[in-house]
């Protein structure tokens, strides 16, 4: 429900993506993914720097914060990742703490919905089980970025594994829902799925 | 633990893969499983037929039935399926009913202890992830031979849709642990996921 704003382009004066010099222009952009995806891949995402992929792509450090904020907002960019989850995380840890896991589920299927955003998750998915390149970056951001974030906003006691339990089922529907797509699943209604669903994440997060 | 029998070779008297003469050699059982392979994708599972496969790799049916004995163990065969879902199907449901949760998340997990299963499920996850013929292939057999057997041994109400939630985070925990492998949930003991894992699957499929 809130996919990220793409960062703004380089040089958003000039509507060609083609056009462009540096430093600021959009081959400029192509050069910096292509580098962070390669500093990524070789160091993981913990490990990355901001300073390393500039060096990298060759371009000032301060540019690169600039245009894209963030070493998780780059991160994004570079699996052209269509959510942004500090937004998540907010939605997901705001409001009553016993409807939690209805409310992930709901949002979850609400999200998958949308063609464009469910596209863009499964192609990440697919990349992780294609590529153990793709899993090894992802593997560094879902800790730091995600698992955390949510543990600590719910408070979560003995929080990691019971924030990945609730993300294994979250990726395993999108698996069986959209990848596998076997029917009744594929094709069952959000109100079906989420009192399913929503008290496995419910336990999984909060307990009993 | 218990991987399915490798259907028996062709022509077992003699040792040598490379040599062999229709009908019977190993050469016959590459044929044959290239055209099985050929026809699951072009119709599915449940459509192709053994016959057809048979027609399309030049040898009578009856050798098909004689060396295969059947569609599925000729379908596992080309995915190189470490399971026979007949055993599988009948460890889950034999055993007391409030226990199944708990009985399939611990089985699953130590299936998954064994390096060589674990990879070749992962393989043919990472395949159907990869490719759309494998996924079809899949979906065919995982409603005809595993859904609706289990759901089926299980005498459940509203079946399938509760036997493949509970097969949604099956292979969500795999997609977690192992394709992933993000920490903790990558090294967590089978101690500590299966009471966690048990109560999901046993209230997807027996309810609360």
């Amino acid at each position: 429900m809130t996919p990220a704003p793409d960062p703004p382009e380089p040089e958003p004066r000039t509507h060609s993506r083609r056009v462009g010099r540096r430093p600021g222009g959009a081959d400029t952009r192509g050069t910096v993914l292509a580098a962070a995806r390669a500093e990524f891949a070789a160091h993981g995402y913990q490990k990355a720097s901001m300073r390393g992929i500039a060096r990298a792509a060759g371009v000032d450090p301060a540019l690169l914060h600039h245009y894209f904020g963030s070493k998780d907002r780059l991160f994004l960019a570079v699996l052209d990742f269509p959510l942004d989850p500090r937004a998540v995380v907010g939605q997901i840890v705001a409001g009553e703490r016993s409807q939690v896991g209805e409310r992930i589920a709901r949002f979850v299927l609400t999200l998958w919905d949308d063609p464009g955003v469910r596209d863009r998750l499964l192609a990440v998915l697919r990349g992780a089980a294609g590529s153990e390149e793709i899993a090894a970056m992802l593997r560094g951001f879902v800790a730091g970025e995600l698992v955390a974030r949510i543990a600590e906003g719910l408070e979560l006691p003995q929080p990691e594994l019971r924030v990945e339990l609730a993300l294994s089922q979250i990726i395993g529907l999108a698996m069986a829902r959209y990848v596998i797509a076997v029917e009744p699943v594929a094709s069952a209604p959000a109100d079906e799925l989420v009192p399913l669903l929503g008290p496995t994440l419910q336990r999984y997060l909060i307990g009993d």
